[in-house]
């Protein structure tokens, strides 16, 4: 992977990215020099530039206009500032969509959608590919060699707005990746379980998406139809990736979504990854909810695991509000540089905003941006200044790498998707709420945690935690069960290791796929009513779910106390090999969790970065070749008096054995 | 109508069916002899095989598959278990709806829905049809003699998938059911009374289905849609059952879904019952309805009705949870027994599930069946098993009657649709809630009822009870107005008799169907607030509705005592030829009504099969030419002390003077 | 302004229009007799007539049959009643529909709409505009010079069930608008905003109707379409009335419907007024609102608003319950007095109902009308006849007018339509309820309002009120400029002045069209979270939104006092020209805004009509040039004393120096 440092930094400097998406072509040319003023004191030196401006780049298929981005390149690079360079493809333009209509996006029931908004087109669509290419080749063949450009941008944020398609060109497309991954009819016919229902299928081109019908679709149609439609548009990136490859050796990368992309908008991240020369990641706090730093956390953590540890670039946050969500409630006093500081805690090289200057019409005039609509005298303004001012002052840390990480969480695309279909037990069982349940418990103790695939290498960690991986392959359950045989701590929870890679039910008692390594034997679902809980005796208590089964091999640490299943385990523990197994067979309630994860964690011999802070106080330790250093932010409402010892870089204050930090202020310690 | 168990049975012995749906194409054959072992453990005795095996059977259109299916039959003959055969004509293969597109169906908004799912098909598709009964054929010639076979299943739960349909030929077909019906335009352009809203028809062709438009449809067009619907899809099963009938002696059936058949998903099972030489029903428990026992024995009583009291079958039920309903929440210890029992109890003869073994993929695998995924060593299997021995031992019911009921509940199709209708006075009032509130006040009573037509002959009863019956043909007035003067009591809830036969208003003070004979003239209706109650004085307290009116000739029994209707008349009697007619114009709160019913019963002078029992000890009788039977179910969580003496057939037990029946365990006394 | 009482009333006699709409057709002729019986009986003097008559009066293209409605008019002739005509264009008979397929409307996902409703046809049809107008001409030909009519009803009720429409001839005429209103392309960039996100056309043929894409369409292109809906179906009545007004020297209305007819529906009234003779609306509580009569006096002070203070007339409104709520609620006693009372008090010179005969069939069937099914023994049909009694009782206030009215409240189209747009700050923020909000402070107090438009002459206000105003033209913020400048008091609210006619943003601090005006400037929105309030010290308390920003010449009259925002300003006043300028940043809760309207209604020096009242007693005066009136509604559960003198009209009493106004009763005192 490449260093985008090396790219941005001055020779002999490190510097960590800071700056915005920039769209210049939404404002007269007299702004474009307050605005390189502007960044220049703000101490911006990266900006995502044209990537919406295909349609005033290519006014006519074929018939291109570079002058104004000439113009404003120029401008850039005379004031010292780096372009992140995109090839414009996301958002065909008005005349395309009028010239090809076949390229739009079709939904489930039918209904072709029509352009007016943004991203419109069908993955699938040839007419898209072509044209989008012939684009990409025209800005690389000129802007590859120009002094500003140091990464390409290719798109944005793939898959939020058009996908997947179901319209009959996808429905081929669909097709051909069915016969590259099934071979046979036969056994495509044995992987979908077509027995079932009447669904057998004699031809290829009978198969089609699955389209709105009158009852439940086939689950592995619908499940193979995600992984298609991420697919194809791995594809489109990969075709204007290599465009750009071929003509440059600068760096390429997409601007990924979080978990945002489930079922119903499949993108998989982790094949996705394996395709970048960088990792970077769009992030937008839910405003209404109350711990939505802990999501930031858990987000950031889940971006460096597709970048496999490696710095990435948080390409998009915001300033403040955005403009898409039921009440858009404004970041307080000291959030921006909270939010900013615990990406970078957690591997990013950089903090760029959605945008630079907030848009006087269209769409998203009510997002906040680096230049508010009110201008510079104001507190959005001041923060972004600051946080340009922290940045630089912890430039140092720049390519170092998150360190001391022993605990990871599983997270396989197929398993979140698969828990996404219908026709399940209980609609309150959510993959991405019960992770964020267990990354929410970790982060209270102050235990940073990695996420990783149940097929990666796990011998680095102590533990290992499984939530609701209802679908796991033969692959990842050897893995486990190697992981547990050569001494880790496996957790795996409720619904998981259920079904094969097909979604087929692993046969037996459940969970299928690790009845032995956990020692327990489960033969019936009981899920609970909305709002239910079920008591664990002295244990705690538990939600969402519970279940039938015996304990086998494995030792009862929790024991449902009342109702029908009262004495049935509920937490047991297995020794199995040279590990340990514990399985958790409800959603346990976040003080009975903390509970469980103190004992586990003492049990596996994990410690905090720093011990004995309260919960709130986030602390992450970053390491390199030139240091180590502890970040510290604050999201309590007291100072806390954090042991550490060094300098503190954003003062420059010397810490000799304890450091304050306010209510709500970050800091940022070399040891 | 045939007698099932003549089929069923063994010379000489009386047995009750014993089964599932048995879909051995899901598996390898190797699987098959596990099945008819464990079958054979159990004690099954049928077993309903290919309903969805379409695709299986007939791979390309004209060419049949059938040396699978011959084995399956040989296979469950050679052990002696019976088949219940599907003419496999439910759900069309993917070859079918590829070559056919046009046979698929259209919603009201003009989607054609697409396959890949189950019945997926427009009822009026003669390519549909025609291919079916082709199939139909087949199948008949190849195992009318087979002598595994003892009945036929048509199709599958007709239209809980694909209807209505409103596509061109549903749209011909239904000009045609209305030239049937009204003969002239004239007589249509009355009915509908299309003088309002400018929607006068000038010619046939300008009829069209109720699609979507841009306010209400004519309601009276949307009613004969769904009559039309009911009738068109009926006529499908017609054509097959006519082949059937043609090649073979054997009982023909199709699976029945309770009350589930709503203007929505119209089919009109009372003329459906005409046209079949069995009844048979599928059942779901509601999970999370805490009383959804109750909700099971109405639509046992609802069957019993549509069989005009004959026994029945229950085709499927579930042993555990489902898979559809947002918390598919399992059954308890015993729940199992008690449900099948409730049905037998209720005049079903045999006990059926959907399905024998749990599927390992599909839309439906985690669906509970009698073998579940966990094997043999599980809850289930052990209650599976228990269930088989139970039905055994009450095996001389056979054949056997509900009796001694004295109460019958009016359930009209067209009045139950027509309430559903949009544009009335308040979205709380429901026919089947309603029917249901005083059904549960019945069987909370330990009274057992049936459900009548209020144009069938209600002479046997004492009571009749007439919910929300908004929409009452002109025979139906006729009908109970002289089952009252022939000394019936009759009981008429508010929104009962307000439209005739094409949902026009009955002139006059409501309910222009009955204000003679109920001796009361209602002039306003003044619907409750969501979530409101009205005071009746120390009557009790009414639900949902309330009404300006004045009695007459009627003696008021409760009158609002609050608000602006404050002293008009809630509940009354008036005493009409030999007979007395009640009239209830609120939905009384659940204790109020068990007052009334209480005081209603007393003077029709009914009472219960068993006295003195608590509320949630269920007890019916059934009775026959060879003894006659109370079943007691006991859902409570106290054991009960039941005046009965005789044999109990479950444990074998004499019984002197009374039977102690432990919490939520069953019996079956033979007198 | 056409006098519609000169017109009405017999020579030398003022009298108020009293009757409904009347659908004769819907019954057979014996019934006619009954209607002008009773209608004579009521008072009733004018009815309207063929409003859905279309399918009966034109039974194919071009043959028309008249005979009937020759009948219908002669009758009422005969008994004096007056007619309004319909022209019966409204809804297409199923003929037309049928025929011209392509005149149905399309929906935003490109559903064709289908007929068996009513009025289910696009307004930009050039079949149906030529086919109207040939009715139209036909009617207008046979019954200009009929003696029975008095008035012409075009259409009903437009916009709302039928758009806007999307299809491709809509989008045709969408863009000729659209020429008309830029004359270039570039125009239309620049005003829609199009360099964000790739919108830019490069020709007219590439824009079409906002149909549904796959994320926010673009803000101006939603609210030009919105623009282009209503003028469109202006031009469908516009044809209309030319075709009258050739024919005919009667006055010529529409029915309006208050304030339903937003983004979604957009119709904009105060474009529409100008091409009226004369103003007719229509009001529908909303039942289960327990203020519906203050929503009641908004729609009559927004109606008087669009009359320009002239009278104008209820067309329509309801006896009782209607059939299209949820919960249809009767209206209790003396509730159609005195809601009928408050429309005559604030300006309409009549009542009328919908509709006459209440319907035996139909969608509309439940809905109550003057003749309930349960016929004249009823309490709706005694309030008819007690109404048409107090009607003519206060006949002598016909032509007179609201008067003394001191405070306006601004509601402009564009700046309602564009507060509806997505992608805004907070879902919570809504301009029709912020405006009911102020309506209803002011209502309490005691205070008659008038609804004018940002660029209406204000002069004779003491006070006006923006609420929610967000879109402001230039020549609006000029006209407030010049309002405060020559002494008037001016309240603005959060999230107005926010946007220029293009939705563009006015740059600056918030409100940029407001920030000198008001001496404040806000840098940043904080809306609330669900349900959240925001406490303001002393002053009160504020909902739905908060806001950063800071008073610079005005004056702090409220802070916030709790939260992120402590200390900033939320209610201010500003001194500027002559006038007064206050600033209002959140919604402040009713009892927080009732002492702040007390407050700015006394530095103002507003009165009540009648001071000293308790909140509920309404009471309006007008005047003419025979006298004045003041009306008295007393809507709370006790007496009131009120000091009023002169003769009071109802009873015919004599009023010395205070009248006692019974709890729910009425009362028109003359001066």
């Amino acid at each position: 992977m490449h260093r985008l440092t090396s790219k941005l930094a001055d020779p002999g400097h490190r510097t960590l990215a800071f700056g915005g998406d920039y769209n210049p072509e939404q404002w007269p040319e007299s702004v474009w020099h307050e605005d390189v003023a502007l960044m220049k004191q703000a101490g911006v030196n990266l900006v995502s530039v044209a990537i919406f401006s295909w349609a005033l780049l290519e006014p006519k298929e074929g018939v291109y206009e570079f002058d104004w981005l000439d113009r404003v390149l120029d401008l850039l690079h005379t004031n010292g500032i780096r372009v992140d360079l995109a090839n414009a493809s996301a958002s065909p333009p008005p005349w395309f969509s009028a010239k090809y209509p076949q390229s739009l996006p079709v939904t489930t029931d039918g209904v072709r959608l029509s352009y007016g908004s943004r991203q419109a087109f069908c993955s699938s669509s040839q007419d898209y590919r072509r044209v989008a290419a012939a684009l990409t080749v025209a800005i690389a063949d000129r802007y590859a060699t120009h002094p500003a450009v140091v990464m390409w941008h290719v798109h944005n944020e793939y898959g939020c707005h058009n996908q997947p398609c179901f319209c009959d060109a996808s429905a081929a497309a669909f097709r051909v990746w069915l016969q590259r991954r099934y071979t046979t009819l036969d056994e495509l016919n044995e992987a979908w379980g077509t027995a079932f229902w009447s669904q057998h299928y004699y031809d290829w081109d009978e198969i089609l998406p699955p389209r709105m019908s009158g009852a439940q679709i086939n689950p592995t149609q619908q499940l193979d139809f995600a992984r298609f439609s991420s697919d194809e548009l791995l594809d489109c990136f990969k075709a204007e990736a290599q465009i750009l490859r071929a003509r440059s050796s600068l760096p390429v990368t997409t601007n990924f979504m979080g978990y945002n992309m489930g079922l119903s908008q499949p993108v998989d991240y982790w094949r996705w990854a394996a395709e970048m020369d960088l990792i970077s990641n769009d992030h937008y706090l839910i405003a209404e909810d109350p711990e939505n730093y802990q999501d930031l956390a858990m987000v950031a953590d889940l971006t460096r695991g597709w970048a496999d540890g490696a710095p990435w670039l948080l390409m998009e946050h915001s300033t403040s509000a955005v403009n898409w969500q039921p009440r858009n409630i404004a970041k307080i006093d000291g959030e921006l540089l909270r939010n900013s500081m615990q990406h970078v805690a957690r591997g990013a090289d950089g903090a760029m905003f959605f945008q630079w200057r907030a848009s006087k019409s269209g769409g998203e005039k009510f997002h906040s941006a680096m230049v508010p609509h009110g201008g510079t005298d104001t507190k959005v303004w001041r923060e972004v200044c600051e946080l340009g001012r922290v940045l630089h002052s912890i430039g140092e840390i720049t390519d170092s790498r998150v360190a001391d990480v022993e605990v990871a969480i599983l997270h396989d695309t197929d398993a979140r998707w698969a828990s996404e279909l219908d026709s399940h037990p209980s609609v309150d069982v959510s993959n991405i709420a019960e992770t964020r349940h267990w990354h929410n418990a970790f982060w209270r103790a102050g235990i940073t945690t990695d996420f990783r695939r149940s097929t990666d290498d796990l011998s680095s960690y102590r533990l290992t935690i499984a939530p609701v991986q209802y679908l796991m392959t033969d692959a990842g359950v050897a893995n486990l069960r190697g992981y547990v045989e050569q001494g880790g701590h496996l957790v795996v929870t409720y619904f998981s290791g259920i079904t094969d890679v097909n979604d087929h039910i692993r046969p037996g008692r459940y969970p299928g796929a690790f009845t032995d390594v956990l020692g327990v034997g489960i033969e019936e679902f009981f899920p609970l009513h909305s709002g239910e809980t079920v008591a664990l005796g002295n244990f705690g208590s538990g939600r969402v779910w519970s279940e039938r089964g015996r304990a086998g091999t494995a030792e009862t640490l929790a024991a449902y106390s009342e109702g029908d299943l009262c004495g049935a385990p509920a937490v047991t523990r297995n020794t199995f090999g040279a590990g340990l197994a514990y399985y958790v067979g409800t959603s346990l309630d976040a003080d009975t969790l903390a509970g469980f994860v103190a004992a586990i964690l003492g049990r596996a011999g994990v410690a905090p970065v720093v011990a004995g802070l309260p919960a709130g106080v986030e602390t992450v330790r970053r390491s390199g070749d030139n240091g180590s250093w502890t970040f510290i932010i604050n999201h309590t409402r007291d100072e806390v008096e954090v042991p550490v010892s060094g300098v503190e870089l954003v003062s420059g204050a010397d810490v000799a054995k304890s450091l304050t930090v306010q209510a709500g202020k970050v800091a940022v310690v070399r040891h």
